[in-house]
């Protein structure tokens, strides 16, 4: 057995490199992942509706849907794909924002380091708002939340236990 | 009082902008940042030196270094600066990728947001290699941990309470 | 009846999203669009054949095809799309830059904002030459002029008139 | 005397090339750029108060404050320069849409193709809003408003008669 | 007979503009291009394994593969295409560095400057590294060695004899 | 002796980084890199005046003018640096087309990879212009000529033998 088998990027000599999807089929994908920052409440409220337009929460936004169609130019190994449909929902909470991105494609490879990136730089954007207030600002949980479509199917987080 | 006093990129109808920083001098500066890649000990163990070459650690320093030159083009409120140094460290551990960025500047504005960029990029880029092996895989802790230059001085993540 | 209706962009709670476009079929598209750049006729004179190379009106007609083909990472809620050809005419007239662009793609949508955006950075470049000789160059009736394919069919500017 | 001589990009051959700015100074220099985006009064209502979140008015100042950032990317022959300083106002009238963007740096080279590009992407950015609700809107007076610092000192548009 | 006949990219007034390509089918293609960077042979024996981490070869991978994705960004006339593999080896010689790049796609046009932008820029990384140690460092031979798909089938550089 | 010595992107654990430059003074510098296109005497000819407008020879020069400004975002390790001033001639004989390129700046680094970018991108942007015509265009000899200011002073590649 090969201990490489498990890794998609490389290949038989342990290099990295892209995964060739040219004889797969473009079939609908769709992702969603999540992340959350994490602030005091004090600073949280700040963005909040009291605090007049809800700029920086929309700046974020339009930030995260900019970086998912732009994905593969930040990952090396990441595929040159069509994001068809980005959205981006960014929900204000006691010290903390939520963040949840939703990415769809009909694509011949998965959409889920789009819904990841997005995630981040909208966390990276609400960060760069709120760090000269509160410098200990932090992004947690960055990860994936639901794929769907390909040959795997559907994956939920909550329905599975991690080994 | 004014509740927006603490935004730095709000002016005074609430409105997202950039921080003007013309009349600043240009002043040597430091960033740190971090972040952990979270994955199971069997998932991580295969990017250990028993695995080949450390390409996709090394593929996610190159991607790191790149994304902390591009980040005022990710960040809409983020200057377009000069970054003079980047250097990105990765350590594997037990199911873990631990990931600091230390960026440094000659400039009127802070390299802070440029450092978490590079954190963050580099981390999706460990999770783009894992996610097929692990799609639970996820990165947290993505925080400041010293700036050092400009008006403010240094600061140091381990030094203060947060209020 | 909903007063968002009207607006593709905007999804049920009035939020900027990206149209989904995954069910649609990929059919052969083509938009024109056109401006004009107006100036003095002796500083629009000075780009004419009497002047040696035409490279200010070339430069202008490479940078905008670069720009149709980049137009999804200037315009946030524009998809990613293969804009197939871009044709882009610059005809000097007595003080005016006549700019007309004509995209086509075979997507799942349409290709107006990619000659828009043609024109518009064609426009600019013309701008950047000449805004020293003239600063008050101006650039007026930036607009779809046809498009064609899709859904709605063919709409030809001049056949209709504005309610 | 050389009719190229009103040329700041036409070498003595004539060909486009960038103008020399190694042995200037950097001082402080700010520019004014506007637009104005014309559709029916019934298309530019849709996009006021009445109808819920300003979404595609703050996604075109978003792109905007980023175009200023990319100006050199699309302009072949811009400099690259660190804006400083972008303000995007956009206030939406009957049937009009008026865009002003300022930009501010401390650089050798003027920032007003940065204005102007601003207002260029706003504009582009609420045509592909409307574009389906109005495909005959139109961006119109794309031009400089005002550039103080350099040497050519203040200049103001409406204080100038055009020759 | 015309002139320009040879030129896919003149159009019938001789003006440069890109190939029409909507009425093509989406085929897979290949091309492997190949590059060699010469340097002295002390100075590339500093890249070898006794050298510690073979960082700048990897870096330089990363870097075309990064640029074959990008092709039509950097090229004016070249298609938007999704590049679906690039593979990039990097063979260190006696006082050479041999690159070769591979690439495929399904699509409606070719991948040969794909493969050659790689080679490019894998070529311009290492020149990157060496420069201060050898700046006569060349970088020579970058061309199409093979392409495959298409219209025109296979194409083999050694098979053929150049008119 | 440490064998690294020689390698400024290698810190002391032979990992690639970034060389730091912020305590380094901006002094004017100045860099001329060449390339060759090699193709037959038939296919050159035809890039001729007799073969009506010189547009691949523009569109060439405008492409490496911009990449020469993007060096930084090409090559991982190269850093992000105003160009100055960018020229590139481009001058057509019997079965060559040879490329030359001058990059100043006012930098703490040198321009040398810019230059040597410009000319590489020049080179492809003539090959995807030529290689249907001729597969087997090469470019070669893409290496630095000349580099001035900075603490190394003039170098002059005629000047010098090779060790």
């Amino acid at each position: 057995m090969n201990e490489h088998e498990a890794f998609t990027h490389l290949d038989d000599h342990g290099q990295a490199r892209m995964v060739d999807v040219t004889a797969k089929a473009a079939t609908p994908r769709r992702a969603v992942a999540r992340a959350t920052v994490h602030t005091t409440a004090d600073v949280a409220a700040l963005l909040g509706p009291g605090a007049g337009e809800p700029d920086p929460i929309v700046t974020a936004r339009v930030a995260a849907m900019e970086a998912a169609k732009r994905a593969w130019d930040l990952i090396p190994l990441c595929h040159v794909i069509h994001v068809s449909e980005v959205i981006v929902e960014i929900v204000l909470g006691e010290g903390v924002v939520d963040i949840e991105a939703t990415t769809e494609v009909l694509e011949r490879t998965g959409v889920e380091i789009e819904a990841l990136t997005a995630c981040a730089v909208a966390g990276l954007s609400i960060v760069e708002a709120l760090r000269e207030a509160d410098p200990w600002v932090s992004i947690d949980d960055l990860a994936l939340w639901s794929k769907e479509g390909g040959r795997s199917g559907l994956w939920l987080r909550e329905e599975h236990v991690e080994t």
